[in-house]
């Protein structure tokens, strides 16, 4: 082997898929997930922090990427133990549902039942990267486990509402829309579709607002020619199967009480479709007891869920509002949270039956939405900045900040080379100071201290007049005993 | 193979060495965190939030496990790209300051020079599990990058002191202790300690405090007993090399002053440790300027710290106040934070000098003081639970807690099966919760609701006379529109 005296050096990257957030991308997230914590504090939900690393068995393979079974985990198996085998396959946390099954199995004697819980936190998923598509990133999700009742669904629901304008989106610019699984199960039921169809009629259902109705006709029986001429094969159902799936797709009607309506009639004499019908209606009952009504949550078949667990009520929250796409089109900003019922997941480890329910709200799009909106994205506060005129004045120059933090202003000192002053308000302006102190020797002599507005520094030398510049001045020197009052009184005006 | 029909259950554990945090066990957490954050934020230091994995050659090997080289870190390969080489190594970080040294690199062109950044968040060592020794903790750091001053050094100290009183800890349960690696240099040098000596001799300086004076010159020349009676073989120096090091352990005086001329008589000659000495002095006088007596920061060369990249100022906070240890002696509390400057982690990656200084809080250690101190381990405050005596009156309930929740006042509805009342108020003890709402039909007909206070209630069932019972009864029936203000005024009592 070749002697390698010198190694490389390290590449500074974050590692491909990740990404780094700086100041307000931090403080503005973590306010949010501060405000929508409250929210679910405030109905009795309680915090739960469990570690990014789970072994590989008690997450099990819950990821909708079904074409690769193994993958879409971080994972890496532990150090034999000695004399004790192999080591156990560990993992990273991909959502916040797997390890709250988890915690719901070992501690069930320990919890109480029902146990509502909140958590929030990174999760990492080993996919492709893409634009605007990363390998961590948050969740924040409440869940009850032990409660089979719709109105555990109804109030996770309400929540869902209450934390999205909490976190600032205004009423009107979202949408919560609730389906259930079981009445599409019933539907598939009534149509006589067979288990191993399932899967493909879903598959073809999901196309419906791309295609719509007719186009899932044509999927669901003989097939049809997409845009591009191909000839896409259909299912292979009959007319009068493709039938109910047909009007369960197209069963919302004006309001809640027509779509349930309809949604009787599609899944026919479904004992499990029935039972779907009749959980939305108590469901629509309570969200309308608790205020909500139709216009901030709907009854609507068209939400389907792709992850597999779920087994009853199902929804999604729609941010209603318009965006332009990367081609400058317009289009709704989309979903930014979504739930619904997982009877199985806990009786994976217990063989028990756990009825469970929950929401996950995408932290990184609702943050984008905020974004959308104004309502997050200013860039944060910058510090005040004292400038250090000479290396043996820096003692003066600490306790000026001291004493500014003292008074609950942000402050620092600056601390590269002094020398060249002008570097120094080119540091205070890429910081963003609203106002820079001033203290040579000569000003400390005189027991003085030049206080200079940079905001206001800035809005003059852009547009203000000689006039202006003597009225306003944005530099003043004032006693030094008055630093604290004279820069409160320019961050303030 | 022989066919496995029926799959065996997965574990419902948290894997070895990790562990799960409940409710208060996260907010208090967050709440010492958001205090810690305050303090950092005012003295201008942004935040920054780098993802949990890097890849293995940007954090590099910086762990003090020197025997185990390659452990440490939980890691893991990348699949290979297709056309593309083998996959990177990934790892999860084990601190927080490699990452930060790899941002500092990677966005050298356009962070403001000083760069002070804060991060806190979970970081991982994969490490064999011990007693209270998790492979997950929390870290919360805060970094200058770009200023060799020793202001820079002395800021950091000084801000460690704000936040470790405003985490709760009050002044003169803490002790900063200030040293510096030049000094030590420098004493290696006047000791004319050769460098494969260097780590020998640092092993022994470091048990000081455990075997003293005596013991150190012991190990450092010809060896000693230990109390078993074996022999430890010494380092070999001659009596005349041990001297300096000696000089250099037993150098704190009365004061600041003292040690320092203590020190610069222990250096000798050494340019390196001259320069450590007026490093120390200067800080010194920084950190008086800026009002910390020595009763909060202090010179104590018996710092020495055990990372190896440090490379100038070093200090570490420890909790002055004694608890009982697990075999019911009193010992003090002891570190909870440390630090330093390591002027070469930026380098790795660059080429160029980039000097860099910071601190690290123990998340973990600092929270459990202030448990000790009865700052923090209370239990959550419980919801008010509103009970449910009839399925059909659920939507009645939920708007019952909507009404508190609107009010303020945490609030849920049990969810469990409503036949069993006991049950109910079994949960709602399990819960903490100091207020139970009942309402049955017959009291909904007359349009009054029963309001349960349930701290009152425990306190009368313990020790209340028969007059005392009737005086303040633990339960009221008030109209229905009366709820929210009985509630309240219950809390309040």
């Amino acid at each position: 082997m070749a002697k390698d005296t010198k190694p490389r050096r390290p590449r500074a990257e974050t590692p491909k898929g990740f990404r780094d957030y700086f100041g307000a991308e931090v403080t503005e997230r973590k306010a949010m997930l501060d405000r929508i914590a409250a929210i679910y504090d405030l109905h009795g939900f309680d915090a739960l922090e469990t570690s990014g690393v789970e072994t590989v068995e008690a997450l099990g393979k819950f990821l909708p990427d079904v074409d690769r079974p193994n993958a879409g985990v971080f994972a890496w198996q532990e150090e034999a133990v000695p004399g004790g085998g192999s080591g156990d396959w560990l993992a990273l946390r991909y959502d916040l549902t797997a390890p709250l099954a988890r915690v719901a199995a070992q501690y069930r004697n320990d919890l109480p039942s029902p146990y509502r819980r909140y958590a929030m936190g990174p999760v990492w998923r080993n996919e492709k990267p893409g634009p605007g598509r990363f390998r961590q990133f948050y969740q924040c999700d409440a869940d009850t486990v032990g409660s089979a009742s719709p109105a555990a669904d109804a109030e996770i629901i309400a929540m869902l509402a209450s934390a999205l304008e909490a976190a600032g989106i205004a009423r009107g610019d979202y949408l919560v829309r609730v389906n259930d699984r079981k009445v599409l199960n019933g539907v598939l039921e009534a149509a006589r579709v067979r288990e191993d169809q399932a899967a493909d009629v879903l598959r073809q259902v999901d196309k419906f607002d791309k295609v719509g109705a007719e186009g899932v006709r044509a999927l669901l029986t003989a097939g049809r020619k997409d845009d591009s001429g191909a000839f896409i094969e259909g299912v292979g159902l009959a007319e009068d199967q493709a039938a109910p799936v047909l009007a369960f797709l197209t069963a919302k009607g004006a309001d809640n009480a027509r779509t349930l309506a309809n949604l009787g009639a599609a899944v026919g004499g479904s004992v499990a479709g029935a039972e779907g019908v009749a959980e939305l209606a108590e469901i629509a009952a309570l969200l309308s007891a608790m205020g909500l009504d139709e216009d901030r949550v709907v009854i609507d078949p068209a939400v389907v869920r792709g992850l597999g667990y779920y087994t009853g009520p199902v929804f999604e929250a729609e941010l209603t509002f318009e965006i332009l796409d990367d081609k400058g089109r317009k289009r709704q900003f989309g979903s930014v949270a979504g739930g619904g019922r997982y009877d199985d997941l806990v009786e994976r480890f217990t063989g028990q039956k756990v009825p469970a329910t929950g929401v996950s709200i995408g932290v990184d799009r609702l943050l984008a939405a905020l974004r959308e909106k104004g309502q997050a994205g200013r860039a944060a506060a910058g510090p005040v900045v004292v400038t250090v005129m000479d290396r043996d004045r820096m003692a003066d120059c600490q306790a000026m900040a001291a004493e500014l933090r003292a008074a609950g202003i942000r402050a620092e000192v600056y601390l590269g080379n002094p020398r060249n002053f002008g570097n120094q308000l080119k540091y205070a302006d890429r910081r963003g100071a609203p106002v820079a102190v001033i203290q040579g020797t000569d000003e400390a002599a005189r027991g003085v201290v030049q206080v200079k507005d940079l905001v206001l520094g800035a809005q003059i030398a852009g547009q203000a007049s000689v006039e202006e510049w003597k009225a306003r001045p944005a530099q003043v020197e004032v006693p030094r005993p008055a630093l604290v009052e004279t820069v409160r009184a320019m961050l303030d005006r």
